[in-house]
C-alpha cells in the first residue's frame, strides 16, 4: 500500500473514532434520560417499565428516517439493542420462553427483547404461560404458526383460559437443511421430509438430485429419525436436528424462497395501547349454527375491518362447538373495530379480545 | 398519573427522539466512511477487510471513554453490532463454527463478530478449519478450553498441521442446570454430574439439597443419560443437554461462581499486527530430554515475559516426543517475546506461532 493511502486510511480511521466518540456519548444521554422516565414512572407507582407500543413508535421512526447506507432491518436490529440496553439499567426484563426446543424460541427472544434481558427457559407452553400470569416473567414468547406446519395448536389452546394478552409478534425466518449419516450427496438414495417441506425445496432437490427418491412422512423430526436409522438416507429438517440425531449437515438452506417464517407472539399482563399500526386478535366461541361463519364475517366487511387470518377449532368446552381465532388490523379502541366486536357478539357466546399489539416492524 | 407527569414523560420521549435521530445520523455517517475504507482496500488490492486488531483498538477505546450508566460490557456490544453492520454493507463476513453441538458455538460466533455475519454451521472442528483454510469462510470459530474440562484436545491437535493462524479469542460463561423427568426437586433421591461440575455447584447443593445424594459420573452428557433412564435421579448439565434427552429444567445457573467458562479461539488466515494488547501462541516440538521444560521456561523469564498458559501433549509425530501448547502475554513482534522464541528454538526440534492476537475485550 502506498504511503499516500495508507495516510488516508488513518485518516478516515480518525473520522470513525471520532464518530464512535459522540455516538457513545449520546448513548450515555440516552441511558440517562431512560433513567429518568423509569424514575417518573416509579414515582407514580406504574409498574409498567417496558411499552411495547412506545418502542414500535421508536422503531418505525428508525425505518421512516433511514436514508442509508444500512439497510432498514439492520437499523432496527441496532436501535433494538440499544433500547434493550437502557431499559435494563433498572431491572433487566425477565422473559419465559419455550426452552426445551432450544435455539429457535430463545432466538426469536433476544430479537424481540435485544440482549439485554434475563431469558428465562420454560419446559412447556403452559409453563410460559404460568411463569407470565405468575409474575415471575415479564413476558413470554410462543410459536403459533408455522408457514410449514399451520397453527401450533397448544399455544391457541393456552389463550382459551388464560387471562394474558397479545402484546406483540414477531416473524422468525426458517431455513432446510440437508441431513444424512452420510458425508456426500452421491451416497444418498432416498430422502425424507414433510410433504410441505419437500414442496418448499422442490427446485433445490430438481437442480442437486434429480435422481433421488424424495418421501414424504409425517414431520421433520421423523424424517431425522428416519435417515438417522438407515444407510443411505437423507432428511430435509431444521439445523437443530441434525444435532439432536447425529446427523452431518450435507447442505444449508436449501429452501427455495426465503420466506418461510414462525410466527411468535409475545404475550404478558396488559392490553395496550394504540401504537398508530396495530394488529387485533379475537378468540370466538360459538354453537354451529346456520350463517355462523357469515355472521361473523359479514360486520367486518361492513365496517371495511381487514382480516389477516382466521382459525378454527373444535371446542374443549361442553357449552359450544367452535373456537375461532381471528387476526386483524386495527386497535381494538378503533371505531370499526369496536362496532364489529358488537356486531359479532350478538351473534356469537363469547367474543375475548386477546389482544391489540404493534405489527412486526 | 397526573397531568404534569403525564407532561414530563412526554418531554423526556422528545429528548429521547432527538437523540435517536442524531444517532442515526450518525451510524450511517459511520458507514458510509467504513464504505471509503473498503474502497480504499479495494483500490489497492488489499483483500483484508476486516482487522481483528483494529476492531480490539477501537472496543477498548470505548471501555476507556465510559463513564456510565451504561456497564462497560454492554456499551462493547453495542459497538460490535455497529462494526458488524457497517462491514457488513461490502459482503458479510463468512465465519464458520462447529454447528452440531448447536448453540453455544454459534453464541460465541455472534458475540464475537456482532450479528451481521453470515454464520456456517461446520459437523467437526477438523471441517471448520478445512473450509477456512479453502477460502470458503473467512474465519472459524472453534472451543479451546473448557474451566471445567481442561484443553479441547481436537483443536490443539489441529495447529500441528494446519498453516491457520489463532486471530482472536473469547470467552463465553457457561452456566449449570438442574434437570429431571421429575417437575419437583422433592421427588429426587440422586443427582449425578461431572466431578467439577459437582464441586463448581457445592453450595448450591449444600442450601437446596443437602439429603440428596450426589455421584461423580465421567461426563455431564452421561449424567443426563443415566437422569433420563431413571425414576428419582436428576443431573447438573448445560442447557441444551436437558434439550437433548427430553429432560425437564428445575433450577437454572446453579453454580455457585459465575467465571465458569469455555474459551473459543478465532481461526484465519493472516498473523496479526499489534494492536497494543495482545497475547501470543506457541507450539513447541521437542524430544524428551533431561532439562526440556527448564530451557524452555529459563528464556521467558529472563526476557520478564508472562506466560497464562502451558499444556503439554504427547506428539502424534514420530520424529519428536512432546509437543507444549504456551499462551503468554504479547506480540511476536515485541523484542522480548522475539529473544524468548530465537533462545528456545536453539533446545527443541519446531517452535510454531500459533498468532498473536488481541486479548479478548
Amino acid at each position: 500500500m502506498s504511503q499516500k493511502n495508507s495516510a488516508d486510511l488513518t485518516q478516515l480511521r480518525d473520522q470513525i473514532d471520532a464518530i464512535d466518540t459522540k455516538i457513545q456519548s449520546l448513548i450515555a444521554e440516552r441511558a440517562g434520560i431512560a433513567g429518568l422516565v423509569a424514575a417518573s414512572k416509579r414515582h407514580n407507582k406504574s409498574a409498567v417499565y417496558y411499552r411495547p407500543e412506545r418502542e414500535s413508535q421508536v422503531l418505525r421512526a428508525v425505518k421512516a428516517r433511514n436514508q442509508g447506507p444500512l439497510s432498514d432491518e439492520v437499523l432496527v436490529r441496532l436501535f433494538r439493542e440499544i433500547m434493550s440496553a437502557c431499559l435494563a439499567q433498572q431491572k433487566p426484563l425477565k422473559i419465559a420462553f419455550l426452552g426445551p426446543e432450544g435455539t429457535f424460541s430463545e432466538m426469536a427472544t433476544y430479537r424481540y427483547f435485544g440482549h439485554s434481558v434475563q431469558a428465562m427457559p420454560e419446559s412447556s407452553i403452559d409453563q410460559v404461560f404460568t411463569e407470565v400470569e405468575a409474575g415471575v416473567a415479564d413476558f413470554g414468547v410462543v410459536p403459533v404458526e408455522n408457514s410449514t406446519e399451520g397453527a401450533v395448536n397448544n399455544t391457541l389452546d393456552m389463550f382459551m383460559s388464560s387471562p394474558l394478552k397479545i402484546c406483540g409478534e414477531i416473524d422468525l425466518p426458517i431455513h432446510h437443511y440437508l441431513m444424512s449419516k452420510q458425508q456426500r450427496l452421491d451416497d444418498i438414495k432416498i430422502i425424507y421430509s414433510h410433504r410441505q417441506t419437500l414442496a418448499q425445496c422442490r427446485g433445490w432437490l430438481k437442480s442437486n438430485a434429480p435422481d433421488i427418491e424424495t418421501v414424504a412422512v409425517s414431520s421433520n423430526a421423523e424424517a431425522a429419525r428416519r435417515a438417522a436409522y438407515s444407510e443411505h438416507a437423507a432428511a430435509i429438517a431444521g439445523q437443530t436436528t441434525a444435532a439432536l440425531y447425529g446427523l452431518h449437515i450435507l447442505h444449508q438452506q436449501i429452501e427455495d424462497q426465503a420466506d418461510n417464517a414462525t410466527r411468535f407472539l409475545i404475550i404478558g399482563n396488559q392490553l395496550l395501547a394504540a401504537s398508530g399500526d396495530d394488529k387485533t386478535s379475537l378468540m370466538i366461541a360459538a354453537k354451529d349454527e346456520p350463517g355462523l361463519l357469515y355472521h361473523i364475517l359479514r360486520p367486518m366487511n361492513e365496517q371495511g375491518v381487514t382480516m389477516t387470518r382466521i382459525e378454527s377449532r373444535p371446542s374443549k368446552r361442553k357449552r359450544w362447538d367452535y373456537v375461532f381465532f381471528i387476526d386483524m388490523i386495527g386497535h381494538v379502541d378503533d371505531k370499526p373495530i369496536a362496532a364489529t366486536l358488537r356486531e359479532i357478539q350478538r351473534f356469537t357466546q363469547q367474543v375475548k379480545v386477546l389482544g391489540s399489539y404493534p405489527k412486526s416492524v
